[in-house]
């Protein structure tokens, strides 16, 4: 998350208290930028500041992937100059999210990016707000070269997952990642890399635990663990009847448990009272 | 599935071979007039016969489940009686798919059809086609109602179904099914009660090893099977850019199986002569 | 409209009000078990009750056009021959609409469809409730046959509508509708032959003089009529916040003026007490 | 549209050539950075550039309106404000197109954004780009405030544009402007402001034409104007199964009519030799 004061100010105590949380809870690496991260409400400048900031919180300590995510070529790339210049690891990118592409202008579009780039790269899928999701087929396009080197899934759509994973499983160096947490166990048991789970932002532990439990094939665990997790999604992410529900909660659940402010970027809004009050008590009733 | 001579006549050799094959291959019921039976292709009259044709050839071996999705409730309660005089074992319902409705009206359309049937029932959800999906909330009050004795889900949405999954946690006699087979190891790892895949109709025994080897928590054999179930996904299901792949597909196979016709009831046609042969080497080279 | 006392029985004084209530109006033919006559809602052994009764009412006064629609192409053709036997003058027919079709398919479909009717047809445009839209093209290509003899279009896509009228501008006899009562005297002004719309059941006179009023392009007049029907739009069919109000406001409102039963098919209800007396302000307001 | 000779360059001459070529076209108005200004496919930085430079190419000599629709409202009032000191009369804005919102914050979006305006607003509707539309009543609610003017509506839903009309007839100084060109003279003769289409960027005294036989009442000539917009929708806009087609087409019409380069920013390529010779052939055929 983008820990914030307003629309154009970082909450700089709550990034510090964010990453140090997040790298204590053992998190293996830390995704900036992305849709939770609330990239797309932020400006082009507080992008570049979050970066920065993030790299020089973080020291290295564990690996750094910045989106990159924008409707212009252009700016994409500035953002993945400061990225690669502020020590990343790697670049995140989904598709441009104003005009829908086909296939082949998504591919011809990823080609002509990676061409111009410093670092290596995940591809980011995310129909819902992209409106364009990458086939199989384009994925192993782009990837053949290989600065790609991984691709994140947040579609939700569990056979698309599996064709992904499918179509790709001749290359071992491959990462693959999946999106919505509740999706994160039965993943990695299929043969899945890990997750990018929001909820890490709140209880990294939890989520680590989960992945060790699925990547050890504990599945008694797993369950355990799991119903922790549908705990969070089914209170804290379900919280009234708003689109942003999961973005309200989170950031709300972040400011309740004292690590940033619950400020949301411009088109949305933090949580009222009511709803606040409301996470309180989810979080009380988790027990973690 | 169901064979067919032509728009309204029943392959009744093809029905007996079927029933026959999937009975040997070790499945653990039978359901006919879903999707995948084609059963909104076909007149009331010809999925009446559909009802008491294969309720005559399977005997009671195994439990027969009938789909009764329909736009018209009236016609929904004709099939469900017509299924109850067959022997049935429960019905199958999806919304109606014309009209899409709210949460509130679904859940009432649940409430007066179930009033008047004499099976037990499972919910159908299958967004795509219905355009309309159960909400974990409204499946919890449907199934007040005992009768309501499960739920299919065929959205492909990992999140969903773990939502799903967790709302019902609390009434353990109610079966919570996946149908893309993709989805089928991960699901019944995580809990779920099985799968309705279509892919079991050529492969019954594949399926069911695979539903085997998840409910025994056998990692490492899931995914040596799972690798088998995509294989047919991406070869058989993926032939052509049509729409109607999948159904045209698993159609191919049973005829190039030798099981039943290869025809499709109005709006879809079958293979061609080249699409069939990509079928019949996909077979060649599963080496099931 | 359908007059309805419950799921599976007819109004049969309303129907026999709601014939002779539009045909004083002056509307120039009636088409009945479309969407507005929620024909799906409606049993087989309806529908067909439906055609005859209201064919043995109008008794040839105006032309009558009947709904086939349905996912059944066998049970099209049944609805279809009932049509013909009863004196109907045409039928019409939108796309399957469970399964959606690509465009070949499409015009496959109707291609099989009309090699077995006896009577001409009108091609019925509805995207939100059948997934697909006719393209311009498959419009042009189904139309070769001469029984097709026109088009209704309810998608509301104003560049569309100019489209199909461009693409089929050299057959002069084929008839173009519009759905959408706000768009009739526009469509009107620009060339189409008129509208099928809702209203009429309600108040055919004010629907029949816009019509006039456009026909002849008299702008000002049209004007002064629109604005009456946005009113009646913008009160009677904008009533709560479901997405059945407008058929559950024309119903009310038919109820409210004396003429039928507001009974709606499953999955619909009728409005509560509060809802319509709402309607029955809304047409005090309007004066007609 | 904006003249581009790679995805970070003005095409200057290209620019001059195209802004005198629509005033000489009499056209009333000019507005940049839409959707057919690939404004979302620009840099931050270009896009400044090409208020500077569309402003100083102007003159005045007819009003200048300008795009800031950006996913941030820190960068969208970046824009508005070098709008402001290029002597621009108005922005335009869509909304935040990679969250959606409901309507209320949608509401609340505008109300925080217009309190840190100079200029005046115009309100543009474009829900198949940004995912949500203006429900009429937000657009009343939003323009309680003086400051915002007007309305562009490239829904292409006839329905809704009636609504949105109805809704706003009481403010007689709110413009409302049609997108689509296929329906740019039906709206103006049932009262609408006028059009803002793209094909006056190659043909501006055809649609000047349009809108003046339209706005005098003249149904006669409005129907043979808009069949040359038909024509030019019908080839130039259609050629190829792009999903891009209407860009492609357009920029690669102006290029053959000798005003500016063809280029397309990412993710867009321009056509090839083969489409181009098409395009040339529907300029040759429209004799305008």
């Amino acid at each position: 998350m983008t820990p914030l004061l307003d629309n154009n100010t970082l909450d700089m105590n709550g990034l510090e208290r964010l990453v140090e949380h997040v790298v204590a809870g053992g998190v293996h690496g830390i995704f900036i930028l992305g849709t939770t991260g609330e990239a797309q409400s932020l400006s082009h400048g507080l992008r570049v500041e979050m970066i920065k900031q993030t790299s020089r919180l973080l020291r290295n300590r564990i690996p750094l992937l910045v989106g990159i995510t924008d409707t212009s070529i252009v700016d994409s790339l500035i953002l993945s100059q400061v990225a690669y210049e502020a020590g990343a690891e790697a670049v995140v990118s989904a598709p441009p999210y104003y005009f829908a592409t086909g296939q082949p202008e998504l591919a011809e579009f990823y080609e002509k990016l990676i061409l111009q780039l410093e670092l290596p790269i995940y591809l980011y899928n995310m129909p819902s707000h992209t409106k364009v999701a990458f086939a199989p087929e384009t994925i192993k396009r782009i990837a053949e070269n290989e600065k790609v080197i991984g691709f994140k899934d947040s579609s939700a759509n569990g056979s698309y997952f599996q064709a992904v994973m499918y179509t790709m499983r001749d290359r071992k160096d491959f990462s693959i990642f999946v999106g919505p947490e509740e999706m994160m166990a039965e993943a990695v048991m299929m043969g899945a890399s890990g997750g990018v789970n929001g909820g890490a932002n709140m209880f990294p532990k939890l989520y680590v635990d989960l992945y060790n439990a699925a990547n050890s094939k504990n599945i008694d665990e797993v369950r355990v663990l799991q119903s922790k997790v549908m705990q969070i999604c089914s209170t804290i992410y379900s919280n009234g009847k708003y689109g942003s529900s999961y973005l309200k909660g989170l950031k709300c659940g972040l400011s309740v448990l004292g690590i940033c402010d619950d400020f949301l970027a411009a088109p949305f809004n933090k949580f009222d009272i009511e709803h606040r009050e409301r996470v309180e008590c989810a979080i009380k009733e988790l027990c973690l």
